[in-house]
């Protein structure tokens, strides 16, 4: 039986992230080529899916257990809670049902976030105090600083009361593991007046404006991205768009970059001058590449990668899942969230 | 008396676009050199505003009169449709009016979006059968098409009803001016499927669905500007944040781009070389400079431009308001609308 076993005998080795090596539109070719750059760098993993599909990508001799699982929830599934539900677990399921087991880390999935979020919700449970768990990015700012992202896809028709639930877990998250002593939260809006929004967020904002944060308000996203708050808070509708706007922008970009090089001669040597930094501005603005997103709420560390992701991308997605398990993430949002709402 | 009085005494010379001169963050500087601008190149405008603070920034013998109006609406006014109604009435509703009066063939302001909004609809009314006026604005996709959107900020808390007459004016506006026998209307949505989206996105699809319009279902981000529609309908809360967030992705990557080549002594060679392509993609990425935001739905032609624009972003809203005059969009828009819904 090839199925996971470590654990067992050898209780002193690190616990692996398990991977849904059966979800994102790369699947399984480059989960398992990201696996196997994970495990290289010192990152154990476990892949959850179908063997036979699974068994011949990974080469010999390489310590990359498969955790057998049949079944995997289509993209355009439109039931994710039935699918997780259902007799024939997915193998998404599975990864998070592995971290509440304590036979895995941390699972990853690049595949159905709906799937996902229900895995996380029925597998694991939300953290006291969580009503709804959301999805959190932690992007880097052009001032420098670092701005943390929820919900960005978990909720969509969120009511004023889970926008002030998602403030006070992306507070917990900015203070306890970023480190900042009082991070500044805001609103996403389509401006910075108070009157400005759709009515969950004006409500949201009475309702952050008397909780001990540090509120400041409607924030529009360029200011966001410049340093205008800390932690930006929006319904999963919203915030996805906003994420997916930024990959069309950035691509929009590229394109009509590449567009004029190629009608301006001297612009052709500029561009081969100017490669090393060009891939540097693409590093910096994929997103994607840089982790991946977190389940917050839930007990336990669940990395939602992105659906595109190539093998690097879900190296990162897994580095970043062992790390928020190494640092008790879903233990210190506890924390914080309690000494958060009993001041 | 030094009002505006063009077309008592000459009949037959073309109506000047009616430009609120003391809305937007560069008012009024901006707004007169723009004007200056839009003059030289055969465009007539007449200034709405402060005659004592106008006057002195028109070179003397250029024919660009000031039609005096003391107040403004401030940008933070959380009370438009009252600034709008008040006896003292602000220069953007005075430029509508003037249009409403055969005065002028159309109104630009960059100032306060729902002061525009309520002036639009208090001095020239909505056209037949429709609800709400929305914001639209046409940029070019990458695959060389146009891309209609709307609404891009007039109207927050949509209902379904109104996102479907959105569909129906931005239908028309595509089939009349742009000349597209069948235009594509999508659904702006975080995700393709037709369960994805938010309750109202979900509802009006359905909607569309039944109606004899091209229906291509939920649309992303990437997907539209890539080409997967030519009309692409969505919320105005939602549409005004994916327009910054654009904006605001586009400032990013410059800002990295200017940190990347500062940091590679050759990329600054590279980057010398490049600066015509840049400058060009910039031009073709900075949608305000394109002509800004036309409000749809109205007896007349009212252009909201941005709020940051300069003054070659002032003459390309005016230049675009005095076509979309010449071009009787209301008229035609009304015409496209009643053949839509008497098939």
């Amino acid at each position: 039986m090839d199925t996971y076993t470590a654990g067992k005998g050898t209780p002193k080795r690190p616990l692996p992230v398990a991977l849904d090596a059966m979800g994102g539109d790369k699947a399984p070719a480059a989960l398992v080529a990201g696996a196997l750059l994970a495990v290289r760098g010192g990152t154990p993993v476990v892949l959850v899916g179908d063997r036979d599909v699974l068994g011949p990508l990974v080469p010999p001799g390489v310590d990359l257990p498969i955790h057998h699982c049949e079944t995997a929830v289509a993209m355009d599934d439109s039931s994710p809670v039935a699918a997780v539900r259902s007799d024939r677990e997915p193998s998404i399921s599975v990864a998070v049902r592995l971290v509440a087991q304590g036979q895995a880390s941390a699972a990853v999935s690049c595949g159905h976030t709906g799937a996902v979020m229900a895995a996380g919700l029925l597998r694991l449970g939300r953290l006291p105090m969580v009503e709804r768990p959301a999805i959190m990015l932690v992007v880097p700012r052009i001032d420098g600083g670092t701005l943390v992202i929820l919900d960005l896809g978990a909720n969509v028709d969120c009511r004023p009361s889970q926008l002030v639930q998602f403030a006070v877990m992306g507070h917990a998250f900015a203070h306890a593991l970023i480190g900042l002593p009082v991070p500044r939260v805001g609103l996403l809006s389509n401006g910075e007046e108070p009157g400005k929004g759709e009515q969950r967020v004006r409500d949201a904002g009475r309702l952050l404006a008397e909780l001990p944060l540090n509120f400041v308000g409607n924030v529009e996203p360029t200011a966001a991205f410049k340093g205008a708050c800390d932690v930006l808070v929006c319904d999963g509708f919203v915030g996805n768009v906003m994420l997916k706007t930024v990959e069309a922008t950035a691509e929009v970009v590229g394109h009509i970059l590449r567009e004029e090089i190629l009608r301006h001669p001297s612009a052709k040597a500029g561009a081969w001058l100017l490669r090393p930094a060009l891939r540097r501005v693409r590093e910096r603005t994929d997103y994607a590449s840089q982790g991946g997103a977190l389940l917050l709420g839930v007990k336990g560390v669940v990395v939602v990668g992105h659906g595109r992701s190539d093998a690097a991308a879900v190296r990162s997605a897994v580095v970043y899942a062992a790390r928020c398990a190494a640092e008790r993430v879903p233990e210190r949002i506890t924390q914080a969230l309690s000494s958060l709402c009993q001041p």
